[in-house]
Parts: C-alpha cells; structure tokens; sequence
C-alpha cells in the first residue's frame, strides 16, 4: 500500500463523522461534491482520499452513505476495539475518561496510571488508579494497545520512554511539546490551542 | 487578501510552535525544507502557505527563526489578547481553565457559565461561575470575543444561539456534533477522538 499522509488520514476522520450525520438525517446516497462542501475541501479532494483504499460509489450515482461510511470505518480500524492506557489523572485525564466519544469509537479506557502516592488505589468512574512505577506489568495484563499521556511537560519525555520500553506503539499527547519515539512508534501531538488561532486568526483577519 | 484556507492556517500553527522550539534550541536560521521535515509536509508546501502572507526570508539563506515566528505570530493574532468566556464548568471546562498554553498563547478565560444551580456562584481557580440566564450581560461586562462551549450535546445549539445572539463571533465547540451558526460567525470543532483514529489507522495498516 502507498504511504497515506496523515492529512489524508484525518480528513477521512472528518468524512466518517459527517457521512453518520447525513445516515442519521436519513440521506441515502451522497456525492463527492456535496462531502467536499461539508467538510470544506474540494472534491477533487475527497475522490483522491478515497482512491488510495479503492473504489468506492458509482460514477454519476455518488456514494451509498452507509456503504462508505463503513468502509472508511474499516480503513481506519475503527470497528476493533482499542484498548487505551491514561497515563496521568489530572483534570485533562479525568475530563477523558468521561468523554463518551472514545467509547463510541471504539477506544475503551482500561487502565489509570499515575505517580501521585494520594491518588493510586483511589477510584475514578469504576477503575482504580494504579502505580506508574509498575506500568509494564498493568500494560500487560490490561492488553494495553494505546497510551494517552497527560502528564506535566517536564515529565512528558520519561513517561513516554518508558511506555515505548514496556511495549506500547501508539501513543497521543497533551503535554505541549514534540516528544522523540523510536522506530515503529506513532505518537500524535493533541494541542487544544490550535483551534483557538484559527479563531484569532479569523477575528484578525475579518472585515470588519 | 486570498481566501486563505483552514489547513493553511492549522499548518501555520504547526510552524509556529516548531520555530519556537527551534529558538529554545539556539537555532538561529532555518531552511522551508527543515521545516517541513520537522512538520512532516513537503517544503513546497511551507513556501506556498507562507507565501500568501507575503516575503520571508532570504533565497539561499532559508529564514530567520526569530523573524518568521514573529510574522507568523502576527498573522495568526497570537501577540492580542483574547478575552474567553466558558460555557459549561464539567470535566472538560475543568481542563480547560488549568490548561495553561491558552494563556500563553494570548487566550485568557475570563468569564465561567454554567446554567447548574448548585455550581453558579463557587469557584474555579479565581473565577467564579456565573448564571447562564445572565450570558449577554457578563459576555458584555467581561468583553468577551470567543467562547468555548463544553455543554452536553443535547444543549450545545440552543447555548451556541444564545452567544451568537449575545453577539459572539468566534467559537470553540467541545460537544461531540456539528452545530449551525450565523454568517459572519465562525465555530471550530475539536474532537478528541481524531487522532486516537490516526493512531488506530497505523496500528490497523503498519507491517506486523
């Protein structure tokens, strides 16, 4: 398989959600144009994405929403279940193990770590906070395939050195700052501020 | 000025935080084909998004770090200060308030609603929680210019009209679905689940 971008990757995230918005308000059938002016891309845009996976609808008939929405679901590994490590419960872990959508998309919360002596054996929702010093044992027995890390900055790099050691080859950051991992690890940056400067931006920039 | 696109403006963001890390390091001068080493586009593409803000750097010399930041900076709105209004003091608001790259960035709450009787009047760090009965009044008082919303889906449209119509013009929506603003409004959505599905991808599609 060619190498996909990870923009490509994550406009395929984009077309997902809206093509469940569209089989929810019952729309049947939808073509490329009408992906791309949802989603703000260009149709060319949108075949292209899908073109690397194969081919999906019928020229001048566009696609069945369910059919597609199923299949980028399945080139996303969407329909596996995922099983993901919190590395860190602080305000941002506590937020994420309440938030729905994870679940939703297949990504289920298995596993609390932290270093904070008050907070391990205490319980957040129904899991018990456990020990970061004996993370490789918990990863293990949890079958631990992704790791979040919400972890102050100046600790960030140490955890996530000792997630990549135990094993763990998928791991999403919040901590603000580019993180090294080896060979055949992903690691995806989550910067809550980068929606905020499309906004200053805008406010910037518009007429006034 | 060109209509400028989304992604030109996110992949700014993403030079803008890669320079920073490059003057934390002492670099003093960068070529647009490090950059998009580093950022993990072509550097064709760093030119072309740069090169819609007008001229930087030198042919054969590459740019200067401190510079291009700064011009950077300066098209993103990132050297004002934006007043922020909270809508929703969960988990997530929660978050958010301690989330300190906000203010660094220029992004300053000023001002907590939650439409919950038994929050409305406690505190959050230095602010208190205010009635959300009373938005247009303290949106007002507080000069508010963008809101986050971090409310229950079921809500989240009928809290987005009543900012609009309290005359927000920029908004950062944390509720799981798309919402419908008026002309001249801009809404931005961040879903967290988005790069958890980037990682799935590569977990699905790497070789075993």
């Amino acid at each position: 398989m060619k190498k996909i971008s990870d923009s490509t990757i994550s406009r395929l995230s984009k077309y997902y959600r809206t093509l469940g918005r569209l089989i929810a308000q019952k729309v049947k059938t939808v073509s490329s144009d009408e992906i791309a002016e949802i989603d703000g891309v260009t149709s060319a845009q949108v075949r292209k994405d899908l073109s690397f996976f194969g081919t999906f609808g019928k020229r001048g008939l566009g696609y069945s929403t369910a059919d597609l929405q199923h299949n980028i679901g399945k080139i996303l590994g969407l329909f596996k279940k995922w099983n993901v490590a919190l590395v860190g419960v602080g305000n941002i872990g506590h937020a994420l193990v309440d938030y729905q959508e994870f679940k939703k998309q297949g990504f289920e919360i298995k596993l609390l770590l932290d270093n904070d002596e008050n907070k391990i054996g205490t319980k957040v929702g129904d899991l018990e906070i456990k020990s970061f010093s004996d993370a490789p044992t918990h990863l293990e027995d949890e079958k631990i395939q992704i790791a979040i890390v919400a972890v102050p900055a100046n600790v960030a790099q140490k955890v996530v050195n000792s997630l990549t050691d135990a094993g763990v080859r998928a791991i999403l950051n919040f901590a603000p700052l580019s993180l090294k991992v080896p060979d055949g690890v992903m690691i995806k940056n989550e910067n809550m501020s980068i929606e905020l400067e499309a906004l200053s931006y805008f406010l910037t920039n518009r007429r006034k």
